[in-house]
């Protein structure tokens, strides 16, 4: 029994915090790393990379639409090619940090609103898939453990990392329960590491209706952008030990 | 007899075009790249990378201070671990877009304001000093032909290449002569291919004062932004070739 | 018989230029000018409205989604609570620099992939709409003749300008030829001038089936942005003077 | 006896959170805001303008740079006539947002690197001088007590308004200490607010050599970006109203 913990770092921006990385670096084992274009800017990316390599916490580049004082949380019609050539940009650019700081790139996990748009979007998500293949075939895509665009770049030759979200609510139907409904987000630290042990040792999650969704997530994604979150993360990740679960990256 | 002849390209952004890279592709043997920083959105920069591989053309990262509106051509008091990360940053960003282009960088020149600082500040220059090592120590430094810069990154390992500009006067103790002043720029086709001649052939360059000015430059920077510039740049070009110099570049 | 000629203008952004404001300030009545989200630094835009007051051009602030690198040009999910206080910000901006040129901002249009969503989406529609109510009521909209949003912009209290595309092809129910379909822009410059003297002096224009189009506009819309367009916007020009058309500013 | 208390406002970003403006609007007479160039993006501001609004505040432009990653902190070497249009730009977007949320712009306070860089250059003084007067005369201008800037404006016919630093150490001479050397920056509230009271009804620090400095100030800056910060503000604002002062907003 293994899993991978994964969350969002290097989302500061300048004179701008966001989150405790250095907390999270102690918990998860993958680090989704900014690129710059929704947050990040070169100094503190590299604070947070070397501080990655220090702690052998694999490191994956967290790519984004250009949209930083939206988050990259805002859908954006881009055109493939563009978005393509976007994504190539954000990874070279983590990857010549990531040198620097004595580590490497090892997977790309799509932020915000590029993650939901191409998670059923062939469009876009044939362009970061493409963009993948072109600037390092060997990288790793994480997506939403079920979505579409995991079996397309699987067909496309990329190796894929499906990850489970740890304090949302799932429909039977194994999507996310949209956040604009009541209960889309779970709170109870404990609660959610139950469900998180039970998904990591049986495979199973709860949904929503009560029943048992089986989901396949070789990782979990845990937040860590306010102290409630990095101890819910710690509460994942004691639970998931103690219960004999490893916690190590997938690369 | 054999000189490198250099451009500054990929200096478009969005809907914004600047200079004719296509004509200043079939002219030069090295492409300064634009690397989002100054100017160049990834899309751009892809396409006139990709059209450098094609035609065998040496490409080289163009990295500045992060001043879109201004071009770069601004001083900044850029902290140098902040500098250093900047360009990281940026030489990493057109790497992974020259690999998905099918070539590669092979040196640095920075941009702007950034160059004309570091050719004598140690601090800033050291700071793309320390980060062009950081991020690959076999990427060469090109430089002004003569100043301190040189020297100090030939002293921390880097491999250098000296450049004098084609269309610009030179005092008698081998600076530029300052663009406030008059005469300081050369607008004759005719008159700047044969001192570029004289430059490759004899290494003399005639200064503004009439004297012999000794200058060793293993590259020659020609300008693309006008009509004019690309007639200028063609005929340098020209004169090199019909006196039987080589044009190179030196990678 | 009298129409308002406008066009796009202040589409540059420091050094890139874009389209030919002298030329085009000379043409047309109204100016609509960017207001530095998808193009348009401060400097440039204090120039053209400075040429804009000298010339007696009505100015109007073509606001946009903050998206410089895709020129305002692709959709954007942004927020109605955001939308509203980005536009409120860019009229101010235009508005200040505006009484430093000696003229005053008289009416906003929506740029791009705003106009384009704003026509009948009524979220973002009401958000550009109470923005303008909260920072001058007496500024009219200008918007797509026949277009939802003009309704709702009369409803809410605001004086509206409908526009027609002089060089775009109208489906005989009204609306413009998607360009992505062949024939959906004219370049004629004589038969767009027929084409406009008849929507002005007659209200109707020929629809791409041949049938008659009755279309109410209180201004035409050309563009600057080549060589070609300004010929084509002085040609529309010329033929309305021909035919006795005034051609005013509505404001 | 009356003096001012202000304070730097709405520095969030888009979904970064700076300072605690609530409690600070709770505390100052006087708030200079972000006007987007540092700091502050359009829905952020109109919500702190609202609510300096409700609470009676003086609002201030707290222009800047354009510099958003450097916070505005680093000097650049702007052009006048470039810098003039920026601030021009910056005020009037500001002054859009204010009428919006039911206020006016009072003041200008230039921030961070330009502030220190106009207190004594002459030409990027001259321009923020000129956009003042170019977009709203009747503006007052901020600036440090003591320093040329001051006279300057108000030879050219601007009202001004000179500010102290509550939490700064002051040479014999007038000056601040330059935060590079011990004891630039004083921690202790109570020894700041008894400072300040003496500055308030005697017009008299002590400077860093132990020497009593007369020193002419309408208000006094307070900082808000942390705890303490807003603790040590509160302690200025009791010991001046404990002492008779009267706070209130030079407008």
């Amino acid at each position: 029994m293994r899993i991978d913990l994964n969350s969002d770092l290097g989302e500061g921006y300048g004179a701008w915090r966001m989150g405790d990385d250095a907390a999270m670096l102690g918990i998860v084992s993958s680090a989704n790393i900014a690129c710059g274009f929704h947050a990040g800017d070169p100094e503190g990316l590299l604070e947070v990379l070397a501080e990655a390599a220090r702690r052998g916490v694999v490191v994956g580049a967290h790519v984004s639409y250009p949209d930083r004082v939206g988050f990259g949380r805002r859908a954006m019609d881009v055109a493939p090619a563009t978005l393509r050539a976007d994504v190539i940009y954000q990874i070279g650019a983590l990857a010549g940090l990531a040198r620097a700081a004595g580590t490497r790139v090892a997977y790309v996990k799509p932020h915000g609103a590029l993650y939901n748009t191409i998670a059923a979007d062939a469009g876009q998500g044939d362009a970061v898939i493409d963009a993948i293949r072109a600037v390092d075939p060997g990288l790793v895509l994480m997506g939403l453990a079920g979505a579409p665009i995991l079996d397309r770049a699987r067909a496309a030759g990329l190796r894929v990392v499906a990850e489970a979200f740890a304090d949302r609510a799932y429909t039977a139907a194994g999507a996310l329960v949209s956040r604009r409904l009541p209960g889309a987000v779970l709170h109870d630290p404990d609660l959610v590491a139950a469900r998180m042990v039970r998904l990591a040792t049986e495979g199973v999650i709860e949904a929503q209706d009560g029943s048992d969704l089986h989901l396949r997530a070789d990782s979990i994604c845990v937040h860590g952008d306010s102290p409630g979150a990095v101890a819910m993360a710690g509460a994942v990740r004691a639970a998931l030990l103690d219960r004999g679960v490893t916690i190590a990256g997938f690369a």
